[in-house]
This record gives structure tokens, sequence and C-alpha cells, in this order.
């Protein structure tokens, strides 16, 4: 689809919050649109070996203060979550299944998983919890649809196959760009056409 | 030390190299010097339990491309040396011998280290290769003296106490700014005194 870059995210992921209040805005100042994409870490770190950047001896410390003055000098709200990660199975299957039926309301709902669990420090990990900020008829038995859970299955395989491995990650025209601290770079990449 | 910040880093580490050909003027924009501290890497993934990066599934492949991508936009000379990565044991302990006793000196050789590492592709592993880099007398003895050998030790389980996991870091006023990509952030710390 031309005129569109992909955000890939995990509803888990704190940086992955963070790019989600600012992706809409950068996309549109380069008269694009982002097309968002959860995806698991849990299961690509299975196959990259890593773990959890959070639970890190120094890593993880230091990624907790991080992000805390992140959030200062972004001035927006944010809180980690307890318990932490979170598991966001349910929000991302939900998310495809809204998404193939109302863009725009998965797109509200994708926000609105993102302030539950940042700024309310929400679990939104039981299927209850992503019913309840769906608020709409027939999820609830979607969720339990094995088609629904095939469809995230393959989005987070086809993320793999192009490289993705971490939240966020931003793919502009097929060039990845991992992290939310290279927004500055994808800017200089939709501006310039890449270098 | 009043009026420096701290620039951890790895003679083994591309992004380290990049920072290395910027910090010196970021720190004086703001009226700063930066005091050069090389680490080890190696030493420090025991106690984090990480591998190096480019030797990871997905994010190996990945930085690959981005040390290149990196490379061009900041129109530099860089080339990932064979063997990599390279062992920077000699070289760091060479730096603070050096150091103690011609701080700019020292500089200048670790500028050369960069540069036969990431322009030149040397494998700086040898001591001999690090003497010759150095030119200067009595440094072969001291690679072989314990006391020059318990020097980098205790500087590389300083940094680790300070929290230091990564290479570059740079340290202001005990603040730690961990990647290459944290230098704009960096940029405002120094303006602004924080946030």
């Amino acid at each position: 689809m031309p005129g569109t870059i992909d955000f890939y995210f995990d509803f888990s992921s704190p940086y992955g919050y963070f790019a989600s209040l600012g992706v809409d805005a950068l996309a549109a100042r380069h008269g694009r649109t982002a097309v968002w994409r959860p995806i698991l870490l849990g299961v690509v770190f299975k196959s990259t070996g890593q773990s959890p950047l959070l639970n890190q001896p120094l890593r993880g410390p230091y990624a907790r203060h991080d992000l805390e003055r992140t959030a200062r000098r972004l001035g927006v709200p944010y809180r980690l979550p307890e318990p932490f990660p979170v598991n966001a199975m349910a929000a991302s299957r939900a998310f495809y299944w809204l998404r193939d039926r109302d863009p725009a309301a998965a797109l509200a709902f994708a926000r609105r998983i993102f302030a539950a669990v940042f700024v309310d420090g929400r679990d939104i990990g039981p299927p209850a919890a992503v019913i309840d900020l769906a608020g709409v008829e027939g999820l609830a038995a979607a969720l339990e649809d094995p088609a629904v859970k095939d469809r995230l299955r393959r989005e987070v395989e086809a993320a793999m196959e192009r490289g993705v491995f971490g939240s966020p990650t931003i793919a502009v025209d097929g060039e990845p760009f991992w992290g939310f601290d290279r927004f500055a770079d994808v800017e200089r990449w939709l501006a310039t056409g890449g270098w």
C-alpha cells in the first residue's frame, strides 16, 4: 500500500507506547499514514535468545530510569504496570480482528490498550479486560476462534521474516528503524527518501 | 572533575567508534571536555548475560545494515573489521598507561586505534599492533605489568558500578545515556541541565 509506513510494536513495550503517541503525526508530516502492527516479543525472543529488557542486570535498572526520563521529556503520562511484562496476546488478537472490520475502531482500541497499560497500570492480560476495553460485540467468541489466533501468529511470523525483532520498529518503504530513539532517523528518511 | 563528561566505550564497538568522532565537539559546544574511558564489553556481558550484538539472530543483520547506514548519514569512513569482535584488551591497557603519562597522547592514540579498526580494518588484538600504533617507548613492558592489567580491571569494575553496560555510554554529571542514538538527549541535557 503506497503512502503508508509500518509501525511494529508490542502492547507490553514501554518504548512502543511512547512511539504510539507520535507515530501518526510523524507519518502525517510526510503525507503518509502509519499501519499499526502489534507483534509478540515473547515469540520473537524465542528466536533471538533475548530476554525482556527490564529483567536484565544493569540494563534493566537503566531502562527503568530512562523510561521515566523519556516520559518527562515528552511530557506524557507513564507508569510501569504491575505485573510486567503484561500478556499482550488477547489484545493483539483483538486488534487484527477489529481491524478487518473497522480500521478506525481498531486504532482507537489500540490507543485505549496502551493507555490502560501505561497510564492506568491495568493488567490487559485477561481476555475479559480486552473485551471490556474493546466494547464490541462478538469479540469474546472471536478470541477463541482458531482463525483469529492463526491470524496473529502469521502477523508475527511475517514481521520476523521482514527482520523485525524489537518494539518499536518503523519500516519506511522496506527500510527498518528499530527503537523509539530512531524517530529522528525515520523523519530524515521520510524527508529525503534515504541516503 | 567539574566541566567534564564521561565517555565509556569499547574499542571493538562500531557505535563507540561513531561516538568517538563527535563526542569532543559535543562536549565543547557546552564548555565541557570528554574523559575517554575504554571498557571491555566482554567482561560486562559476563554479568549481563548479553552476547555480542552482531552475532545475534535478526539483531545482527539489522545492526550490520544500520552501521553502514549510519556511516553514510555521518559521511564518515567505516568498515567492519575481520575478525570481529576485535580483542581490545591490549589497546585498553595501553590507553590508561598512556593517559597517566600524557593525556593528549592517549587521546591521539585512541583515535588511531579506532581508525585502525574501523577505517583500515586492522586487527588490533595482538600487543605488537598496539605497540606499533602507540609509538611510545616502554609500552611493551607496560603491557606485561600486573599493575597495568589491574588498572584496566578496576576501570571496568568502576564503570559497571556506575551502571555502564554498553558502548557508547555518556554520563553527564552522573546521568547516563546509553547508545550513539542518544547524542541528541545528551545535547539537550547539557543545554538544559536536565529535566
